[in-house]
């Protein structure tokens, strides 16, 4: 069987959501299908909070969805089980870490210990990691620097998703990355994008809605700007804001690809490719905030900044302005209190690999 | 007197530029009037070096035209001639330095090879900069990494330039920041952007040229989305890529404003406020190659991405495929030969600088 696969967005189109379910529910109905494909508890259980996180804070793209994907690769080989993070060189304030087609997300945590414990003795760390997996998403573990008493950079590659700038053939990843800085009272302020100008859905959704889509977001196979959705979708994605989303991308790719000895450029395949290795790299930088300045200084520094930010007056017809990261901490307090919905698809794709693998559902 | 301010940009609707001038001869005169307003010589070359180098890669905006901006500062008293940089934290692998409002080149030079120097003894080395002042174009410091055998990485903050996302008033800077890596050959992949949609002189362009301005660029007074360059010079300025932008600036201001102990939001004054202290801060990151693989297997790597970019084809009507900072190379070694074609405006000013600092002109 096949779960979703890029182009096929039957839940943007699917007749609604599902009612809400308790996110522990849902924590351990995708634990016990990743025990069940091989992963040990622990590891399972840090993928499945992964997963969960990214839907409550309302990345539902990032979420369950992409729990038949892990599970496809798992299958197929070209992702192993049992990840066992080898570290080939130790450097002090920086290390090299060899994933060997381990899952993302078990690395990524290690890599974020492994640079917060070195900022710890350094001031800074950098973990570099090769060979890995798509991680879901980066603020999940850039997250956990902050009550590390750090900040929290971190880059990935990824597969190629848009064209360069002047370019008319898919040849640059979105490689996601994030920031995570504390502002005190247990809130972050994070950062954590693509560098495409839009996500393929949207194309898609504006296609079945039958709307133009905006200047910046695509090109047709030959390379002209389109507004049609339709030549959208038989050309390329842009990457955004124009030849500074390139060069943004194209560096995310040199830190996490190049530098770290993983694949970079084409060489990286996507997480929906379930018979192709992923060659995906990150990087993982920590820096310790004490090595500045005291912490509480720092957070009452930060404080200022957001409250100046957020006393900023609204534009028409926006609420607050909200600080980065804001959006997803109030969503994912709604969810966690009130449940999460999912797209119809998606919990109808949790139930089938719960009786796949014969493990109770949700 | 007064030099080019901000919102004067009577060169863009010059008659048109000189005849080409030798770099070289750029660099003497203006290296003879920052002497003249009371730098020491090697900080007055590199200064100078600095400006003639943006108007060789093209970018006149933050060439020689800000010459007048910097003497007004020195007059002024907000900007000290003989930069003293302070080391106020020495962490090994990390240091904080505080640049008592000197030059914001000096300082910027100082934190590269600072930072260059601390990679090479643990791998990764990171540079808080406090207290400086405007430094020119960021690639200008990265670009000393690779020689150094380390990537660079460095942040700035800068005086208010855009809305928040959601808000109407300008509140967040421009930021920019920049990378620099080897390919080898002595060539760099170098990105050096700012975070804003456009420049603000783009906007008076096309109010001179009775043109529209495209979607995203601004925002009214109101914070309504607006195409009219006149209701967008009444208004703000957003960020690139929309949110995304906007949280890319603000965390860059988080890394050299808060982290650094100098200013940050609003207390940061930009370099044409002849009266106003700068407050401005950097943190400069540098990753040393030989830590994480071989450099000459590092730079193999760099030139088969780089391959691969320039290997994808052309869009329709654009030329061969760049790397990042590919332009900027070949547009100084063009200007270099050829010489440098300035604004009128801007020799004018330079022109009238030296005689009124009784120094030999150009």
């Amino acid at each position: 069987m096949t779960h979703n696969a890029p182009g096929d967005l039957g839940h943007l189109a699917s007749t609604g959501d599902t009612p809400p379910i308790a996110a522990d529910r849902l924590v351990e109905t995708a634990t016990r299908i990743l025990v069940a494909s091989g992963l040990p508890d622990a590891d399972a259980r840090l993928v499945a909070d992964c997963l969960v996180q990214a839907d409550l804070w309302g990345h539902q793209s990032h979420g369950l969805l992409r729990l038949g994907w892990y599970v496809n690769r798992l299958r197929s080989g070209v992702m192993t089980p049992r990840t066992a993070p080898e570290t080939v060189i130790d450097g002090g304030a920086v290390a090299t870490i060899d994933g060997h087609d381990g899952v993302g997300q078990v690395l990524a945590a290690h890599a974020a210990r492994e640079a917060t414990a070195r900022a710890a003795r350094h001031g800074i760390g950098a973990v570099a990691v090769r060979n890995s997996n798509h991680f879901g998403m980066a603020a999940h573990f850039t997250r956990m620097a902050p009550p590390a008493g750090c900040i929290g950079i971190l880059t990935t590659n990824s597969s190629p998703a848009m064209a360069p700038w002047g370019g008319r053939v898919k040849a640059v990843g979105s490689n996601p990355w994030s920031i995570a800085v504390p502002i005190g009272d247990e809130r972050q302020m994070v950062l954590d994008i693509s560098n495409t100008a839009v996500a393929r859905g949207k194309i898609y959704l504006a296609r079945n809605q039958g709307a133009e889509i905006p200047d910046g977001w695509a090109i047709t196979a030959e390379g002209r700007p389109t507004r049609d959705p339709v030549e959208a979708i038989a050309g390329t994605i842009l990457p955004m804001a124009a030849h500074k989303g390139y060069a943004i991308s194209v560096m995310m790719d040199v830190l996490s690809g190049v530098l770290t000895g993983s694949g970079f450029g084409t060489a990286v395949a996507g997480p929906y490719q379930a018979e192709r290795r992923s060659g995906s790299g990150h990087l993982y930088i920590a820096l310790e905030i004490a090595a500045f300045m005291r912490v509480k200084e720092f957070t009452a520094r930060m404080a200022e900044l957001v409250a100046e930010l957020k006393a900023v007056p609204s534009a028409e017809g926006a609420g607050e302005v909200l600080y980065p990261g804001e959006v997803e901490e109030r969503t994912a307090a709604r969810n966690l209190a009130e449940g999460v919905s999912l797209p119809g698809r998606t919990l109808d794709d949790l139930r089938t690999l719960a009786a796949e693998l014969d493990v109770v559902g949700v």
